[in-house]
C-alpha cells in the first residue's frame, strides 16, 4: 500500500498486472533447480568476442559522436541496414524512413499502446499471448479479448465472428513461432486473417523477434508483406545478436512511424547511441547467417529433445504444438488437471515451468496448459525434468 | 494527417506537443552556423578512452552475462555505487533497493506520468519548465500550471497560494542550474517549498541532471534531503558520463520506486545491461572528481565568458539569471520585444537560440524571453554571435 500520505496511483498503473514469471524465477536461483520457466536465449551463443570488437572500433573510429545525443528515429546506418535486409529477406521494399530503432521489441508494444490506445480501446489478443504485451498495454487499460489460437493459427471463421462482434483497434500476434506456445501461422491464416482485416480499420501488430530462429528453412509470408497498410510489425536483435544490448526496430505505415517517435521523443528521447553503432559495426562485420546456422541448429536439436522425451513420459492423453523454431513448448493436459497444481509438486522435487494462466488477461485461461522453455536447460536437464513431470502427471490422473 | 482506413491516434498522443526545438536543429546543420541553440554536453570531454577500457574489462570478465537479459532494477552494483555516492554527498541514507536504474532521467519522466496522471490530474510546473517533461506528462494529459520562477526559485507567497487553489498531484522542478534558466534554489526557498508541500498530498519531482556541473562549491539542499517522504529524485550520468550511453536513476520512497519498477517492465524489460556494467566499471576505475572538475572549469568559463559578451554587447534594460552552473543562460527582453522575432532576424544572420516560449505549456508565457547554450559553442562563436545578437535586439528596440 501506498502511504496515505502520498496521492493514489494512476488508473494505467494500477492495471499492469505484476508477472507471476517474475516470482517463479526467484525460486528458479535455487541451487539444482531444473528451470524450463524463463524465456532466456543461450548464452553460449552471445557473439561476446564479435560485440568486443565492433566496440573498440565504434570508440576508436568515433567515440566522441558513439557517446553524444542522437536524433530519437536512430542511427541511420543501422536503420538502412534493417531496411535493406527486411526487403531482401521479404521480397518488399521497407524505407529507411520507416524504421524506428527501439529499446527492444518490448518498447515497440509501450508505444503503440500509447499511440492509439484510450481507456476502453478494444485489443483482440491471441489466447494464450506474450505476457509482456497483456503488461505493455495494460497501462492504458484497453478492453481485452482472446482468440484461441490453435497449431497453424486462429480458425478463421472463429476469428472472423469476433473480428465483426468487437471491431478491435488492435490486433497483437506472433506469427512465427509464438512465446508462450511456439505456434507458427500457416500461409492459409497469413491470408485469411489479411482478408479479413482489411474490411476493418483494425491496425495488426505483427511482433517478430523469434523469426530467425527457424528450424528448418520458413517460406511462409509475413503479414508486413500482406497488409502493410495496416501492420505495425516489430524486429528485436534480442534472439539474434544479444538481449542485454536491448536493440529492436519498429516498422509499419509511415505516418505511423513518425508519431512513434514523437511518443519515443517524450519516453526516452533516443535509444543507446553507443550500442547502435556497435550492432550496426557486428552486423556489417560478420556474415549472419552464420552465426545464426549455429543457434539454429543448437535451439532445434534442444527441441527434438524435450519433444522425444515428452512422448516418452507424458501421459498419452496431453496435447502440444510441435514447434518449428523459437524457444517453447505448450503442453495441455486433460481438463480436470490444473497446471498450478502440478507447479507445486513440481517445485518440490526441483523443476519449474511457467503456468497456462499466466499467459491470459485476468488468468482467464490456460489453467489445463503450460509452457516449457528448451533453450537454456542442458540435455540431461531436459531428459530428467521431463521424466519428473510425466511421472508427476501421471500421479494426478 | 492518419489515412482514414486506420483509427485516430489516441488522446494522450495527439496532447504531446512536438518540439520546436528540433525543427531550429535541422537549421543548426547548415554551415557557419552559431548555435546556441542546443542542449548538448560539450563532447572533448567525453572519457572515450576510459570507456573503451571499462567495456573491454566488462566483456573480458564477465561477457555472457553482460549480454543476457537482467532484473528491472537494474545491475546491482550499480545501484549500490549510486546509493553510496548519493548517500555520501548529501548525507542522507540511501537505500540500494531505492534505486531504479533507467535509460536516461528522460525515462524517469515518462514512468512518473504513467504512475501517477490521471486525465485532467494537476500537475505544476516551474514557468520556464523543462520542454522534455512537458511532453512525457502531457502523454498523460493533466492538467498544468506554471509558477513562475526568478533567481533563487519561486516566490514562497505566490508557490504557496498556486498549492491551494490548485492542490496539484505533482510538483516538477529541476532545483540546481534548471534548463532552460540555469536557475538554483536558494536554501530558503528549498526549505520554504518543502514546508508548504509537507500540509499537501503533493509528489515532488526534483528532476537533478545537472547538479555536478557547478562552478563553484554548492552547499544548497536537495529537496530528497528536506523531504525525503515525499520526493522523487532523478540522476543522469548523461552530463557526467556520456548522453549516448543513455543512463540515469530515480530514487524516493520504497513503494514509489517498486511500482515504478513494474512501470519500466511493462514499458521496456529493463534498462541495457552491458552498459550498466560499461558505467560501474568506469566510476570505480575512475576518480569521478577529477573528471567533473575539468568539466565543471571549462562550463564555467563558457558561462563567464557569454555573460561578459551579454554585458558587453546586449541592451541594458534586458534580464537574465546569473547562472552558477549547467549549461544555459535565460535573457528576457523587455515586453514588446518578441523573441520568435528577434530568432527570424538572427537566423539570417546564422545565429541560433531557442525563443521561451518553447519551454511553456501551449506557448503561453516567455514570448521575451530565451535561452542560450554555452556548453557546445567556441569561445570565437560565442563572442560573435552575442554581439550579433546585441546588434539586432537595439535594432528591434
Amino acid at each position: 500500500m501506498i502511504s496515505d500520505r502520498l496521492p493514489p496511483f494512476s488508473n494505467g498503473l494500477q492495471n499492469i498486472p505484476e508477472s507471476f514469471i517474475r516470482e517463479i524465477l526467484k525460486v528458479s536461483a535455487q541451487p539444482d533447480m531444473i528451470s524450463f520457466a524463463g524465456g532466456l536465449p543461450n548464452p553460449e551463443f552471445f557473439p561476446v568476442d564479435k560485440v568486443a570488437e565492433a566496440a573498440e572500433k565504434v570508440l576508436t573510429r568515433d567515440g566522441k559522436a558513439a557517446l553524444q545525443y542522437w536524433v530519437t528515429e536512430g542511427y541511420m546506418p543501422l536503420r538502412d541496414y534493417v531496411a535493406k535486409w527486411q526487403s531482401k529477406k521479404m521480397g518488399i521494399s521497407v524505407d529507411p524512413e520507416s524504421i524506428l530503432i527501439l529499446n527492444g521489441s518490448q518498447q515497440g508494444l509501450d508505444l503503440i499502446g500509447k499511440l492509439f490506445l484510450n481507456p476502453m480501446s478494444r485489443v483482440l489478443l491471441e489466447g494464450p499471448s506474450y505476457l509482456g504485451a497483456i503488461q505493455a498495454f495494460s497501462a492504458y487499460q484497453p478492453d481485452f479479448h482472446h482468440v484461441p489460437i490453435h497449431s497453424g493459427g486462429p480458425d478463421l471463421d472463429k476469428f472472423s465472428t469476433i473480428m465483426e462482434q468487437i471491431n478491435p483497434l488492435l490486433y497483437y500476434c506472433v506469427p512465427k513461432y509464438q512465446n508462450p506456445t511456439g505456434n507458427r501461422y500457416d500461409e492459409e491464416r497469413i491470408h485469411g486473417i489479411a482478408k479479413i482485416m482489411k474490411q476493418s480499420k483494425t491496425i495488426l501488430v505483427e511482433d517478430n523477434p523469434y523469426s530467425e530462429i527457424c528450424f528448418q528453412a520458413d517460406n511462409v509470408s509475413n503479414f508486413i508483406q500482406v497488409i502493410p497498410e495496416r501492420t505495425v510489425h516489430l524486429g528485436s536483435f534480442s534472439k539474434i545478436v544479444s538481449p542485454g544490448l536491448r536493440l529492436g526496430w519498429a516498422t509499419g505505415p509511415k505516418e505511423v512511424i513518425r508519431k512513434m517517435s514523437v511518443a519515443k521523443q517524450a519516453s526516452d528521447l533516443h535509444s543507446n547511441t553507443f550500442v547502435q553503432r556497435i550492432i550496426y559495426q557486428f552486423l556489417i562485420d560478420n556474415p549472419l547467417n552464420d552465426h545464426l546456422n549455429n543457434i539454429r541448429s543448437f535451439y532445434g536439436n534442444q527441441a527434438e529433445l524435450m519433444l522425444t522425451s515428452v512422448r516418452q513420459h507424458f501421459p498419452e492423453n496431453i496435447s502440444y504444438i510441435e514447434p518449428t523454431g523459437g524457444m517453447f513448448i505448450w503442453v495441455t493436459m486433460p481438463e480436470g488437471l490444473k497446471s498450478r497444481v502440478l507447479l507445486e509438486k513440481a517445485i518440490a522435487e526441483k523443476v519449474l515451468f511457467v503456468p497456462g494462466d499466466s499467459f491470459y488477461v485476468n488468468s482467464n485461461g490456460g489453467t489445463s496448459s503450460f509452457r516449457m522453455n528448451f533453450s537454456n536447460p542442458t540435455r540431461t536437464q531436459i531428459e530428467r525434468g521431463i521424466q519428473i513431470l510425466g511421472r508427476l502427471m501421471k500421479e494426478m490422473v
